[in-house]
């Protein structure tokens, strides 16, 4: 990553941190729940969802201070996944960047009820940000669509029926809900609060959804090298078919951030810095 | 039960149930996702909550109508902290209502992630509601502090911490997140609709944490008598001190009742039936 992109990505980060810690409940919520809640939010994601929506809304001219609680409540409803994701009945994970998953340090009743209180909370942040009811109206819907049934909860339904017999298209589907929608939302309500039109916002969309499914093909061709065993995009239409689709969307979403009338300098650099090496 | 609480009650339950059937997410939803949502939801809930929604909203000269959304999406939030409090690393109960629990049908990871589903799909059902903005927002806050981490969560990870060395004040503040503030969110929403104003909603408040907490006493009590091992309020101070505090509590809902400005003859005969024999 140049220079550049890094420094922003470390001091939104720092943003974010910051507001986590301020946001994250505290009057009335047991210090039982709130230790694995904390445990979660701050065991060393990279914050791309957040940042991305920050960047999204400062690049088309919006004040991206009024989308930081938003971009706070939609971290912690991407922490809350990985809570879930990892307990004993879905993929059984003892660690998450190098540290013990939550269930390992607090037990499975805590992370689940962590995982729900997470997701909670976050509507509750929506619900009460300094912005005009209509912006925390739509965020809501936005952040209720993009994690609900038919968007991230309904992708890790599918993604639990992946085997070998599946095709491409279902993976691609699968990573649609699972992954590519939070991203989609990410930077849909970072335009939101800038105020974009109708115009913009289809093509924000467009964009958060390639963007999306080139982080999860890249993501699957990094397992499919490291020889892993679980069945993915690379596994199911080959590495050759997965790199050549990998640059198909990244071309889509180059070709997508030209056309959104905004500073798209950030997002050039961050997608050169994620997929530039399967150019 | 008088016949006319009995009339209002059925009728109630079969407007809500259709609003619900209507209310369910189809539209690119995994069917294997759908299947336990639509078990949960439509396996023999009485439909308490909602109802009383409805209610406080017509008695204080609302259109329940309007409330009708909100009224589901609260029951969508109760039905989903059912299915996680069966989950086997919480109460592991096989049976709810004479009926195999949702994990027991469909699996742990179904029944988590119909939960979360549910949970996620009710406040998009706020947020897309047919109303004004200002009470979509006012009803989600409504909603996530009642149901999350200094609410209904909160209320779940103290129960898990019921033993018989804590006291009976203990075992109220339990009773109060865990159950008393969805009933109080109940009303409260019901109150907002029909456009109470601040004074009105102190009242209703207070008569939904009484109403709540008579509402897990009768149940310790009816527990108690039935000599089953959990520990719980008639338990930490013996039956004749919970029931005179029943009464008491009681006392207090009716006197509520009285000023709140209402037309209170359903909930008069509500308490009738559900608290009447501890008189």
């Amino acid at each position: 990553m140049t220079v550049e992109a890094h420094e922003v990505i470390a001091r939104r980060s720092r943003e974010i941190d910051a507001e986590l810690a301020r946001t994250l409940p505290t009057d009335g919520v047991p210090e039982q729940l709130r230790a694995p809640m904390e445990y979660a939010i701050f065991s060393g994601g990279k914050r791309l969802r957040p940042i991305m929506m920050l960047e999204m809304c400062a690049g088309l001219g919006g004040d991206e201070r009024q989308a930081l609680p938003f971009a706070c409540a939609l971290e912690m409803v991407h922490t809350y996944s990985l809570i879930h994701d990892d307990l004993p009945c879905m993929d059984n994970d003892d660690y998450r960047r190098g540290k013990p998953t939550v269930h390992r340090v607090f037990g499975e009743a805590l992370a689940v009820l962590a995982g729900d209180a997470l997701l909670t909370h976050a509507f509750w942040i929506v619900a009460s940000a300094r912005a005009t009811e209509r912006l925390r109206v739509e965020v809501a819907q936005e952040l209720a669509r993009a994690s609900g049934p038919a968007g991230m909860v309904g992708g890790q339904v599918l993604d639990m029926q992946l085997s070998p017999d599946r095709d491409g298209d279902f993976v691609l589907t699968t990573h649609r809900m699972k992954t590519a929608a939070m991203f989609s939302a990410a930077v849909r309500i970072g335009a939101l609060v800038a105020g974009a039109n109708e115009a913009v916002l289809g093509l924000v969309s467009r964009f958060g959804d390639m963007f999306g499914l080139c982080y999860q093909i890249r993501d699957d061709l990094l397992d499919f090298t490291k020889a892993r065993e679980r069945f993915n995009y690379a596994r199911a239409v080959g590495a050759n078919e997965a790199r050549s689709m990998l640059r198909e969307f990244c071309d889509t979403a180059y070709g997508l951030l030209r056309v959104i009338p905004m500073n798209e300098s950030f997002f050039l650099k961050l997608m050169e810095e994620l997929f530039g090496g399967y150019d």
